[in-house]
């Protein structure tokens, strides 16, 4: 007989099927038993009415995985429109212990410090699943885009020698007799491959010594980052992170609208181009509307981005929304300036639903350009020694951008923490499980 | 004018057109001068016949980044079958400073230790790019062919609480005033997930603090791991893996031929199944060939396999060869036993002409196996309690297997050491570049 995906029933009315799965739910109704199975990618519902079935089942703890043979039925106001009937139940592996919550409710019910301490349990509940197959989605809908415009995808180190990029906030370790770092981002070897591939990305973990506990920090994360070579300026950038963007939520439009409808997720809609604000600009319109949010002169505060993404919404009907030309002084020192404005930089940060979601701008890509930052920035030369190799031998005017996946997962899903964005998150005071 | 990259100039014969990359090679015969240029993804020969030009040629320095305009003309003769003639050329990026090493040979000369320090600029060399380009196609078909059976993606944490898999080769660090560890790899991650998706996959680093220097060893590398459910045992597993090493092979036939002759890689003729031998008689067979290969008891020696690699070649015509049933002794905690003779596990490597390439097998799944299989591997159970949370919880058969991402491409591409198939090594004296 054909084993076949609980996804995949409504294609096999009117056969015989197996599937196999988990059992989420078991619910007695006079001489019907209802089951929920599921399996990795979804939930079909089976109804039994044979008595000596019925006595089986009530012998069989939830969660244990069982195999399920019966015949699919047609049902319009069943879940997925199908259900299977004259079930024979084979237990596989019987759960025998008691489990740590419920989650074959509709929404689980537990707070996050429980939810996360039971994730490698709690991460079955469909929702869950659902969000982590959106992550998936993500990643997929990243590479495709980019892979169809010749990007080639990289490994890079993440035990670095030096804590180059910001000083503060890395992981340190001991690496045969002397001191490793964990890389805080690619930045260093996305920009180095430019002069390789030209056009790169990676998709992997990035790691922030952070201490802090906030809703929107984790100690690691996935970053995808993008690098990429003879760009005009920081527009050229944009230009391809809208399509990235873009790309990613037409893929998971076209390849997850069970997960889409499950966790009644709206996507955003497009429009393109994307609107763009220069800071400056920004911070007046600020000044003029909500003068109190301004906290800071350098740099954008949370309730600041929040503003905008609500101005954008209103004015452009856009869930994203550019802001350019961030002051140089709060950018790192690869930075590249603005060219009739040098305390403003070709840069940028994509905010969506008003928060910062991306990153990026263009680099200063002249060897003579690095050394001259390095010295303004006070920092030595000694350290940046292999990445300086690059530009002495050779770089063209290039840009990229790095997306966290967790934080895009949230605001896509309108999570109030990005750990519910994460299958099993590290923080300051959590690394199991 | 139209920009095009290099690999795409055959099909604009007779246009004009602009190409922008490094100049790779400049040779000047007489009154013509001939020039190589190199983008992200391969290279053109550029004939100049113009004596100003030729004048102002003569003032660039090789591995400047340079735009040139000129017309694609067929030239049977030359690589790829194309050249660029009257050109015009203008500097994006000048390079005034030594290079550190030659790359516009046919092969790069300098040894080993020379060109891992200076990997920033050898890896542009034509035959290095293709070699990376070839492990991003291993990391595509990987994922392509895991795709088409329904895998999810995950990504798992890199930073564990405990050093659980093996006590040693693990690196420590410190976290918020205690200690964390760099994941030496995802097994209990991957083995949990398939609690919640049945089936997943992951491309990511994994860290071992091996203190050794050798030629197979490098201290972070990229793992190709996936895990399912619902198998009937190890050859369920093998099966996959026979699909995803058929599924690489072929995706880099259909999308690299370019590198493939570049590297002139001859890629293993595929004969499936896989031939297959029990450890047991594996060991017999050495035994009564070369009796004085067999170094231990309960593993294969690196001879060994390289013996049993050339007798599948001999006796089955095939590169890939499955050894089955490696001794319980040998094998981690998780592994489940033969069913007839517990001695022996229901695990597998796989080698490829020779080297074990793959490591897989079936894992244990009842949480009542796992309570033994601790007590006599004398391990306490507290450091695993989240994972075996997952068990308690109700988990079908399952197994899985990892691939090295730099093992295959050494193998792939009959390197000497693993560190050529490394973008920026990390060993136990090398943390840079």
């Amino acid at each position: 007989m054909n084993k076949i995906r609980t996804v995949e029933a409504a294609e096999q009315v009117g056969t015989a099927v197996i599937v196999e799965g988990w059992l989420q739910h078991h619910r007695r109704h006079g001489n019907i038993s209802f089951l929920v199975l599921r399996d990795g990618w979804g939930t079909i519902q089976i109804v039994c009415e044979n008595a000596e079935t019925i006595a089986e089942l009530e012998e069989i703890a939830l969660e244990s995985v069982v195999s399920i043979e019966g015949t699919v039925v047609a049902m319009p106001q069943a879940p997925n429109g199908v259900e299977l009937h004259n079930p024979s139940v084979t237990v596989i592996t019987a759960v025998s212990h008691p489990l740590p919550l419920t989650i074959n409710k509709r929404e689980i019910k537990a707070a996050l410090p429980t939810l996360l301490d039971h994730a490698v349990y709690a991460n079955r509940h469909p929702k869950r699943q659902a969000t982590f197959r959106l992550s998936a989605g993500i990643m997929a809908g990243f590479r495709q885009t980019l892979n169809a415009q010749q990007f080639t995808e990289i490994q890079s180190p993440k035990l670095v020698a030096s804590a180059t990029e910001s000083g503060a906030n890395v992981f340190e370790l001991g690496y045969f007799g002397r001191s490793a770092y964990l890389a805080q981002s690619p930045q260093f070897y996305k920009q180095i491959m430019v002069g390789i591939f030209e056009r790169v990305y990676e998709v992997g973990p990035v790691f922030r010594a952070e201490p802090h506990n906030t809703s929107r920090h984790i100690n690691q994360y996935v970053s995808l980052d993008v690098e990429f070579g003879f760009i005009e300026n920081h527009f050229s950038v944009m230009k391809v992170l809208e399509s990235v963007v873009t790309g990613i939520l037409a893929y998971l439009e076209e390849h997850y609208q069970r997960e889409i409808a499950l966790l009644e997720v709206e996507l955003p809609e497009i429009k393109r181009p994307f609107p763009h604000i220069h800071f400056a600009e920004a911070k007046a319109l600020i000044q003029q509307n909500q003068p109190e949010l301004a906290t800071e002169e350098y740099d954008l505060a949370p309730a600041e981005e929040r503003w905008l993404g609500e101005w954008a919404m209103e004015q452009h009907g856009s869930a994203f929304l550019f802001v350019t030309g961030y002051p140089m002084k709060k950018r790192p020192f690869y930075t590249h300036p603005e060219n009739n404005n040098p305390a403003y930089s070709n840069s940028f940060d994509l905010l969506f639903n008003g928060l910062e979601l991306v990153t990026g701008g263009q680099r200063l890509h002249t060897y003579s350009s690095y050394l001259e930052a390095l010295e303004q920035a006070n920092l030595p030369t000694e350290p940046f020694e292999t990445y300086l190799e690059a530009f002495k031998s050779g770089m063209p005017p290039h840009g990229g951008f790095a997306i966290g996946l967790e934080r895009f997962l949230t605001q896509l899903l309108g999570f109030s923490n990005v750990r519910y964005a994460t299958l099993f998150p590290r923080d300051i005071n959590r690394l199991t499980p």
